[in-house]
């Protein structure tokens, strides 16, 4: 079995999560001998007020979701008081050294960035912050025209829709191109931005 | 004031209703003087569990929600009881019938054909469901290899992913396709499938 928790909390952007969370959603349920597990968790068991404004009731709580195999950590104005937070980045380092297989979207990794995470090793993020993680952390090598940056046991995707390229990667990685491509067909994600 | 209602309820696809939500609440947060007003809504006040497990408290319920100007109506398996039922397919022509823009993501124009709404109309739905559509309401013109379909007061999209390409079009729509393209660089919709 797979873990993969997608964590939310106050102020954290909507698609950000749901992006990944519909490739993800979609992979576990339409292919169940993959065997893969996702669930979204949260510091609290309350219900989350996301940035723009969309309520999330958590299935899970840092404490309670047990082991996690992936995290998927999104961005969002919420995540901006994680950055000085030392429980939230002693959690994450601790996850890291364990193991989980560390994923963010959008401005997800400046919180990565400053729990020191990405020292040395190529990241992104939102285009309007790739100055911003530059200054986190030591010698980040930030790759400002990526997707997403696939550095082994981290994965920093650019910013909010750049979660739905970023998890069809990962399905790829874990299975195989086949499934992610099955995977793609069934969200029908053949984008054809209008402007 | 435009007020937009995205309606969620048990088995709504994720995506299908987060997608439009992101593009449409950036739009309202980040250009107030557009004075555009986005909520969830639900048939009644409880909390909706989403067809891949996502819970959501809605805003407001179809009796609190108040003017729809624009509504969004999302695909899911949840949707296939309301293809038989009278009192939301008559709340849909009420709709309708007052002056709403009504849109639908993935299977949400199943319903709308089968309220009627579709009758000689162009339209489309998830490439998994182009025959169903056909086979409802009377002469539906299924416009398979479209990403969406603009018909005047009835939009309709293809498949989950689709509704992010139809919300920058409402955008552009409503206002211009200036603002389109900012909201689109704020949620940087530049997509690079990776299979």
């Amino acid at each position: 079995m797979t873990r993969i928790g997608v964590f939310v909390f106050d102020g954290a952007e909507e698609l950000d999560f749901v992006g990944p969370w519909e490739v993800l959603t979609m992979w576990a349920k339409s292919f169940p001998d993959d065997d893969v597990e996702v669930f979204t968790f949260a510091p609290g068991a309350e219900v989350v007020t996301c940035a723009k404004g969309l309520r999330v009731v958590p299935d899970q709580t840092i404490d309670t979701a047990g082991r996690i195999d992936v995290l998927v950590y999104p961005g969002g104005e919420g995540n901006r008081a994680h950055l000085s937070d030392d429980a939230i980045k002693g959690w994450l380092n601790k996850l890291a050294a364990d193991g989980t297989l560390m994923t963010s979207v959008c401005t997800g990794s400046l919180v990565y960035a400053a729990a020191g995470l990405l020292d040395g090793r190529p990241a992104v993020t939102h285009w309007a912050y790739l100055e911003v993680l530059q200054g986190l952390g030591q010698r980040v090598d930030v790759r400002k025209d990526e997707r997403f940056v696939d550095d082994g046991n981290v994965i920093t995707a650019a910013g909010v829709s750049a979660g739905i390229d970023m998890a069809l990667h990962l399905v790829q990685r874990l299975t195989s191109v086949e499934r992610a491509r099955e995977v793609k067909k069934l969200i029908q994600y053949d984008p054809q931005p209008p402007v």
